[in-house]
């Protein structure tokens, strides 16, 4: 059975052997500065251990694997221009490094080229392939979409939130499952729970990403602690917090909101975090996902041994501190 | 036979008639305003044209017809945000009406919407189809790139500009064809011949739209005359100007071209482009591009009858005054 490790220097092989055209320049530059950016390969894995469990020929699923990686790599890179963001890995984003004239350019171009890589399919497979990536391609839209309009909202439910994060990160994690097991010839039932398996694990690591961003260890998470925070962002220890505290905490919290001093906002906010125990809900929550991820894994018809990988992935993917 | 009046209004309920969702209100609103901003609908034309050759079911080809317009409309919608263009058919552009944001992903999902429909296609076609498009694409994406390093260059030449207004335009509308012609069930040598004859009506279109942008007649062309002029921009007649003067009707150029006056320097540059005779020289290509195109219809093996539409296409394409 393949370990992730082996798969991610699988992954890594491929894409730096992918063969960009040299010319234009600034349009293929970009696209292998952004899929060469050091990233943990987390989809196309999934979508190579998904194709695994049902047929030792999982490299038919290679393509695929590679378009799903694309694809997440060209929302980063269209993202990062929306966000603003100066930084992705410790490297200046697209935008930054060149402009943004090239960085929206060379995300519609690494889109085409997910298209490309995810046709290259059976044709008795495209039909079924295609349709799943096309919905799932839509959705993120509208999850990027979403987290953009509650920007400036104050009143984003937990409900809605969720539905946001299943949008922007659950469904691609799901759909790279789902294709896998497409590929390698699964039932439909069988790429039914894993497409439910990939729901799961995807809503437990946003959540995760939420609760390091604000409760990570400095040291060990890599990035700045309370970015979130600092951006008023709402996610979903905010929006909880929001929820349940009463007029007085609400009070402070909002005025917190409007801190300037950052290290003091910071302080402030997560204490308040503490207090109202949105911490533990959020860690709860996580436990629920992971739990309802396993349980789905083990009514999967495959020897249990094959399954081994996916569930330390999904464990490693909700339970990690970076 | 169909006239290209019925094709344009059949396209004109079915492009009205398509069902957005709803919701996020910000990425779909865009994409409407985009599709029914009063296009000519010339890509999905010959799409329905080109099929109407080989079969009266030329309706298989909507999905397709209707996918090759909305990539065409992402294009545009993504070209105006890096040109920051304000107006596009005498209406604000979506990164104006709304904001850029919005506009890189509405536009991202524009696309993802283009591929939905030209997947849309009988699981035999598919493979055929989506190669001609994936490739076509990424051509088109290529051409805007090269067309954006020329704003910074004085030294692109005449072989350069034809083919980046071949990728830029040229190969979308012979992939319109191509793709129609597979779909109504094509010989692959009858899919190139339209295929070779998209491209020369394209360079022939495109050159007609850099003449009439300088030559037009303000009242009949709809749009400001000179644009072209005013922003340096490496058209066919300027950089046939540039190739063909002396040293001293160069430097008038050049002086020209730094001119803050924006009326003397459109009457400057159009007058040395009479003097060199530029604009006879862009008249004599559009009318070799348009012999080449017909010369070519005229070999495809289907009864001239049935091409005549064609044939009047390519004639209002390179001879429009608008």
């Amino acid at each position: 059975m393949l370990k992730l490790k082996e798969i991610q220097t699988l992954l890594e092989g491929e894409f730096s052997e992918i063969k960009f055209p040299i010319s234009p320049e600034k349009l293929y530059q970009p696209i292998k500065y952004a899929v060469n950016n050091g990233g943990k390969r987390i989809r196309p894995a999934l979508t190579l251990l998904a194709a695994e469990l049902f047929t030792d020929e999982y490299k038919k699923a290679l393509p695929q694997a590679i378009g799903l990686e694309l694809f997440h790599n060209f929302t980063l890179l269209h993202d990062d221009i929306m966000d603003n963001a100066e930084v992705r890995r410790n490297q200046p984003t697209v935008h930054k490094k060149w402009n943004e004239n090239i960085a929206i350019l060379s995300g519609d171009a690494m889109l085409i080229e997910a298209y490309k890589y995810i046709s290259n399919a059976d044709p008795s497979l495209m039909p079924e392939t295609l349709k799943v990536f096309n919905q799932t391609a839509i959705e993120v839209c509208e999850g990027q979409q979403y987290d953009m309009d509650f920007e400036s909202r104050m009143d984003v439910s937990e409900k809605e939130y969720l539905q946001m994060i299943k949008l922007k990160t659950a469904v691609l994690l799901a759909a790279s499952l789902k294709i896998g097991a497409i590929v390698g010839g699964a039932d439909a039932l069988s790429q039914k729970i894993l497409y439910d398996f990939g729901i799961k694990i995807g809503l437990g690591f946003q959540l995760k990403d939420d609760f390091l961003d604000t409760f990570g260890n400095p040291e060990v998470f890599g990035k700045n602690i309370g970015g979130d925070i600092v951006s008023n962002k709402k996610t979903f220890l905010l929006i909880k917090a929001l929820e349940t505290s009463n007029e007085n905490k609400k009070r402070e919290l909002q005025q917190l909101l409007a801190e300037p001093n950052i290290d003091k906002k910071i302080e402030g906010i997560k204490n308040i975090y503490i207090d109202l125990g949105v911490d533990e809900a959020a860690t709860n929550m996580m436990g629920e996902y992971y739990t309802q991820a396993t349980n789905m894994l083990n009514e999967l018809s495959v020897e249990n041994q094959k399954k081994e990988e996916l569930y330390n992935l999904a464990k490693k993917l909700i339970q990690r501190d970076k």
